[in-house]
């Protein structure tokens, strides 16, 4: 298929056409590029990171947004990203299963998307297929991610809001805040709120924004029963009517964090088709004391 | 003082010097690739990487094990990788204090590190902190991050060994291996074993193994009450005994994460270096359609 008609597919709502597109974004970004040139700029589709660690039920969340999202009449578009793992066969069933109740709702789709090593392919990545998705007509795209530090300052930049998943006994409050989490989001949730302990994490956090200059919600769900989704769902309203509103400022937060996931992306791109051999034959020499590894790392990149 | 006078005094062991040398690599890298340049290369120090979700007691276990190499004679070098919080005041405040039992011995040295979100920065300055260390003549450097996906790649990617801590009731085995740890680790540890739990964990790890190329130890440990850190010691001494009998390919290992991670920080270095300004305005001219995100990036890393 020609790229314009793929690019006119997609636009019409092909499903088809879309997945297709997604595995251009995953393995030829140039071809995607291309592919999303005469698309316009990106700006309809509203989209929401979900991050925090793992086994936070972040899934489940997202499973219970896309209900509460799809009783609006909204379409959905969800994103997973997940380090890919070899072993495993990329571990991303658990999901899949979780999020089959929407399998066969058309104005759902879902993709999981694996890392492979190098965050900067898959962020490059990622902010295409937002794009794919905004331009096939997703009101809503749930992007979900799993990790903390770097991926998670990804799903900041290029998110118009940004749910930080939690649960119960996760560490206390000083383990929240190492992991980089108390600046990146909009919405707080302590999720699993039917475990012990769920009552004191909502005021910890609490605590730690108190004498701060932002004081984001903090809510007590639980994904599992349904309970405290509403609360959510009005909390991610209040940002989403300033974006329906037609405000650029949310608008080109998000553009500027694909710009410079995009550039950031590329230029990890160039450093990792790099040969290992190339690799091997510089450390060698940094061994040997021929080089130091500044100086390696100048010709690696050269 | 000169760059020649504080070389030599951390290779004489001066705490003082190295401390400076550490800041310098934190502000200055190209002042500290001009002050490890005369130092040789590395590959005294035998590298242990620390890594796991937040709240699974690395900063504890990473203690004991000071404990345990002090006993054997070694000098311990520590350097704690944390995302940087404005919010709480860096968050380090935790881990200082439980390693203040070591505060007072001259053969271990401490330092914690704040990455500035951007994690190629924080790698590249890592890895001459470790040459540092290397130079001053610690023995054993324990390598410990907070993070899961990119930042765990740094660290497998610069150490000679990688531990992987996890606790019971951090999620099940999905969880786990969703969050990219099944790859990295040459041992396993399931921390806090006194919390129920932790045999099933210990039996879905060594299943997530079962059929694979790799059969990494997975061992049960309370940093805590002090268990199970004896058999732990015994298999990082597996490995090291092959370092330190003149291993040349785990001494390349890391010399050649080293300069990648050098390089990738330079490159991040290049583009974090950016104006806002210039950011925003390619930003607006995508919201116009006047470029594409994919022009704007290459833009902005003209």
């Amino acid at each position: 298929m020609q790229v314009r008609e793929l690019a006119s597919r997609i636009k019409k709502g092909d499903r088809i056409a879309l997945a297709k597109g997604i595995t251009l974004a995953e393995n030829d970004p140039e071809g995607a590029a291309r592919l999303l040139a005469p698309m316009g700029p990106p700006g309809k589709a509203f989209v929401v990171g979900v991050t925090g660690p793992p086994g936070t039920g972040k899934s489940s969340l997202v499973d219970r947004l896309i209900e509460a999202y799809r009783t609006d009449g909204l379409k959905v578009g969800v994103i997973a990203v997940d380090p890919s793992s070899p072993i495993t066969g990329g571990a991303l069933l658990g999901d899949r299963i979780r999020m089959s109740g929407h399998a066969e709702d058309v104005n759902v789709f879902i993709r999981s998307m694996a890392s492979r090593g190098w965050s900067g392919g898959l962020s490059r990545a990622t902010s295409q297929v937002i794009r794919l998705m905004d331009a096939a007509g997703y009101d809503l795209i749930l992007l979900e991610t799993v990790g903390i530090g770097q991926s998670d300052i990804e799903v900041v930049g290029v998110s118009h809001a940004v749910l930080v998943v939690l649960m119960p006994g996760l560490g206390d409050d000083i383990q929240v805040s190492k992991a980089g989490l108390m600046e990146i989001g909009d919405i707080y949730i302590v999720n699993k709120s039917d475990l012990e302990g769920a009552d004191m994490m909502v005021v910890s956090l609490l605590s730690l924004f108190r004498g701060s200059p932002r004081s984001p919600p903090v809510l007590k769900v639980s994904a599992l029963l349904g309970e405290g989704i509403d609360k959510l769902h009005d909390d991610i309203e209040r940002i989403r009517s300033t974006f329906t509103a037609g405000s650029t400022d949310l608008r080109l937060k998000s553009i500027r964090g694909m710009i410079v996931e995009t550039a950031r992306g590329a230029a990890m791109e160039r450093l990792a088709v790099v040969s290992e051999s190339k690799a091997d034959r510089l450390a060698k020499q940094v061994l040997s004391g021929k080089t130091t590894v500044e100086g390696a790392a100048a010709k690696l990149s050269a």
